[in-house]
């Protein structure tokens, strides 16, 4: 009998059914000695919650995330809720001894995510950040070809995260947009994952340089909906509010390792639906990754022969490629969900196996820092230093 | 309290583990006012049948199909099982009342098909054929694009379906490639696919000219392995035995609508994985579809104005999308299980609805009719006419 | 001092323009032993023929081609009028002792083809006909690959040649879309291409099923306009009439190295202007070429090693690639008319250094063999066989 | 007659050969009423000097400037020697009389520049920068389709020049990688042509900030060859020097019309031969273009109805676009040297109807105010207004 982890997830939206959903589908793809079982979703809104119990399968459900997070029968709490609720729910929860997984970006700001660190770390608990594109077969493999020297010393990192579900002016003023419940706006939410994708691939930043900017400054408080509606769908109406999180955030960046970066997100890229793209550039040879064609990688091999070079478009679906031989046959393709379905199931090998599984709260941490970092000289207009 | 519908599978290899995940996923994405239970998986080995019943969440294993077609509490059989199984199982299933889910091809020739279309019709229960690339919402908005007039008059449908996975010699002689076990090759087993996709687009075909042809004529014999192995990993021995089906199928066609076609479908195309292609050229515009980028569709229309033409590649993840609201926000792609996820919602809809799902036994036949049709082509050097 | 070539150009119009311009061009590009002079162009219609000769660098022009083709001053003649003046002409000249570039297809059919050989052959002069797509980087560049065995056994030849200009049905009868005049239609026009480019990648076809079909029978007559005028701003009046050759054809192969074949012209694909294109698949590797990407080949390596398998995306602009050093740095992109310029290099090498060049007619004649008996199997439905 | 105008060209490497055959194919495509006569090739060395005019057909050759710049028989002069010495000789013959078409960047600094065209301007003669980007059909229909409005209000200009020809550290110190013969690298080779793309399709660069670095520090120094290699066949010896100007310069921008930039450019791009990159985000569409696939355009139209909305692949080759009509038929592609084409058409124009031509001086002086702007910010590390 495999061993069973109570799950509590906190939060009910698109983040908690892409959750859910993995919680649901692991064991199928992924069989294990561990196996997690869907005991509570939590929430604010009692009405909403019920449904979302019922819909995606949760035993249970539960309004107060602090009950929750005391309960001795949950062994894995998972905070799917806005970032302004990070930080506590996750001290809390390594307080209460719980494993913890985390959607990004980590907290409102530094200081606050290395709180959270040391609050997991001193439980001595497992802990993750869903930087859920580590788990792209296309970017495992990306990370593979590094690690075996494919493409060399590495010279440029250029990522971009592009996006335009935000470009017409009458989109409401939903809490992604408002400084106090989101942190901060394309930045936060997209240079997170590209940040996340350099540090896994590249190294640490030591340096950089941004710009802000918003598009549009005002706009339409939104209408109060029915809670399981999505974001896109949200509606506005007469009245107008300030936009105090940033459009579009770009920065320019060095590494530890000589490579430089490029930054780039925006929520203003009309036709870029979810355009996070990055490429590589080595002394070996070249990556492309767009998750907009999440089953390929772009790889240039300057090994190749003289005339035959260039970029191989492939496609990620072999058995040699990382978590694709659990689902189907090569040319078969995989979706966004399944980045979760690996995040869980390589979250549960490591409380099995008690090891340290990554992206965890100090990747997190350092994440965070460098969102800050940015935030920083984009209102002074300096290159800021990132300390180690 | 939605209304549950037992199901009893037979089969438990790839078709088997794609089909399960569908009754598993159904509920979490498309929910409805009815429910499929799991109920009982159907194999001739137990051993491996255990396994998949545990792994796959079934609640009952069953060695015989006959039993299992004949169980009162049955509401739909699911057969995915090898093809010259087809035919009784269908027929036994329909005698005994139950809904019919089947893979494709339908049958070992068109006299099987048809008697298995009399089966269900005489009995009065739904019966579709898993011919599940309908369900890429790219193909289904493309099949809405011709309904809307988009396209225009049809002057082609062009298509192929290329794989590589018997390039190497020493690839073994599975039942795949024995005619008694798979009836065809890769007519049977791809073509049979972009025929569906023709009808389904374009129309009936009246006339085909074919050509078949094998690279390699003799295999070493498979070694037996353990039963949930896959295709790809099968190993062969030192006897060898007679390649019995084709490993590449082409032909010309002409459709009623006063169209043309031109079809193709190997297994000896290095590099293709699961390259399901199709062209459609209208008198108002074209379409594209490869299922290796499943998440796009091409469009081009001869409307946009002088100067600004081209195909569009359309990343069809949008709201305006079939199928696509159930799952993620615009820009996140969905895979291959999907589509079976798709169809097993219309058939429980059909089902609880009482209306006729498509692609049904009527369709099958009618596959099964042209499939024919080029097989004696190819062999008499003629074209042959498919009588309506 | 170079040797000097003195050229007659039969023909003003698109192909007459692209040859000239290759006369043109050569020397500055491909300096050699050889210079042709740009002695005299051939029409039937003095003021647009004596336009041409002005703004192309002319020195002459002449009305009669008989007269053209005696004189002694001339070495070489290009013969760039329609198909249905292409054997008188090209015994002529040959009698005359003339060399001879020659548009394609090389005849009305393939007796013309015979005896437009034969009087080459006898009259001991170099021959070319203007396959000029096998002068493309890419594509000579493909032939290379083949020759050193990176392609390994062919297994399929797949092409197209898809084109819209006349999807209109307005658009008028021009001289192309009579019998008299064109010999043949989409066939003969693009699918000579096609045939070229399979004789010279892969080998001689033995048999071939066809089929040929018209979308728009009848059509306004072309009213008469300025004669340098394109094919395709020709407009049409109020009478019409029928169009004698065919708006698409498309048959299967086999090849005499046992590999298959799939071949389709058309010019009623709209969104493709100028779609030629090829994938070869060998047992070694698989290319991809399109006209309309001209400087990219596309290359599958089933050397590669696993998990870094996919088509490469070549720039066909290094220095590695045929003809192309002679242009532009890497990277910088060549056009259609250098196509010209290139096979114009090669006859002048071929006349200088008394080689044969290639495609010469041989080639036309075999091309044109297989262009007849394919019309040949589309009017009796059955599968026709090549002599060799 | 056409009047003729004598043209002196200044040096007699890469772009001397592009120059030079833009002179002799202009009249042939673009008939007007003014034609280069190509009177004069000047360079420093006799031998390779004398050369370059017989290959590519000067009348003379002339080792002194000075002397070529005085000439009463010249009307214009062709500057593409290398960047010290643009400014002499540019205000040599501004002073003598003749009308100028200079390569870029236009000077060392922003004072030659403005020195140049103060002289330019003062001589009332007519003076044009080679961006010749500018004129490939794609971007020129780019701004057509920004100037229509169809963009709307433009968000995001994301450019990148990528090139990989010093990727190999054994790479020479020629010229073009020492400061006092280059001025800058990467930056002032690359990343002028970004800006000039910006100026035109965009508007003028308000604020920058920026990055430098140079992955290989020192490099042999470069064995005497002959004069008319390439520079990518350039050799080294056992001597070694210092690499005096930045391998990578990037940098965030904002325009005066409240878009926001990046730009990025290097010689350190495994992979990417000549990668000029541009997108445009603007609130009723985007447009990507890439000079590796120069003949299209993509476009998105945010106007197209919802579910058909995606990025159109335009073949820039149609009647409609800008120059290509010139050319040949939809679906044949043009090359590199074409844009030398249609710069030189335009230039003779615009002396015969005595207009301004564009990219001038003023454009090159503003691209060079840029370029400084964008050094002094990557050297203090701080942002940098642009004064207008």
């Amino acid at each position: 009998m495999p061993r069973e982890l109570n799950v509590a997830l906190i939060g009910y939206k698109f983040m908690g059914k892409a959750h859910s959903h993995a919680y649901r589908d692991v064991d199928f793809f992924f069989p294990s000695d561990c196996r997690p079982v869907m005991k509570v979703i939590c929430g604010r809104n009692q009405a909403p919650l019920q449904d979302a119990a019922d819909a995606w399968g949760w035993q249970e459900y539960e309004t107060s995330w602090e009950k929750v997070v005391e309960r001795d029968d949950i062994d894995i709490v998972d905070i799917a809720s806005p970032q302004n609720t990070h930080r506590d729910i996750a001290v809390a929860a390594a307080k209460a001894g719980k494993h913890i997984l985390l959607e990004k970006p980590m907290a409102m700001n530094e200081a606050e995510a290395r709180e959270m660190l040391a609050a997991a770390r001193e439980a001595n608990v497992k802990h993750m950040v869903v930087f859920n594109y580590r788990r792209v077969p296309a970017v495992a493999y990306a990370r593979r070809l590094i690690d075996e020297g494919k493409i060399g010393r590495i010279f440029h990192f250029r990522a971009c995260y592009l996006q335009d579900w935000i470009v017409d002016e009458q989109f409401p003023l939903i809490w992604k947009l408002r400084k106090e419940t989101a942190g901060s706006g394309a930045h936060g939410d997209l240079n997170a994952h590209l940040i996340d994708l350099a540090r896994f691939l590249v190294g640490e930043l030591t340096e950089v340089v941004g710009q802000t900017h918003n598009f549009v400054t005002e706009r339409p408080l939104p209408v109060e909906t029915g809670e399981l509606s999505t974001m896109l769908t949200a509606a506005g109406g007469a009245e107008t509010g300030q936009v105090t999180v940033e459009d579009t955030a770009s920065f320019l960046a060095r590494f530890d390792n000589g490579a430089v970066g490029t930054f780039e997100a925006t929520r203003f890229a009309p036709g870029r639906r979810n355009h996070n793209r990055f490429e590589i550039y080595g002394s070996k040879g070249s990556l492309v990754f767009d998750f907009e064609r999440m089953n390929e990688l772009e790889y240039y091999s300057a090994d190749d022969e003289a005339g035959s070079q260039g970029f191989r478009t492939i496609l990620t679906t072999d058995e040699a490629h990382p978590y694709v031989s659990a689902w189907w046959p090569p040319g078969h393709a995989i979706g966004y969900e399944h980045t979760f379905v690996h995040q869980v199931a390589d979250l549960l090998q490591a409380i099995h196996e008690d090891t340290e599984p990554h992206p965890n709260f100090h990747d997190g941490w350092k994440n965070q820092q460098a969102l800050d970092a940015v935030l920083r000289s984009a209102e002074s207009g300096a290159r800021v230093t990132i300390s180690h």
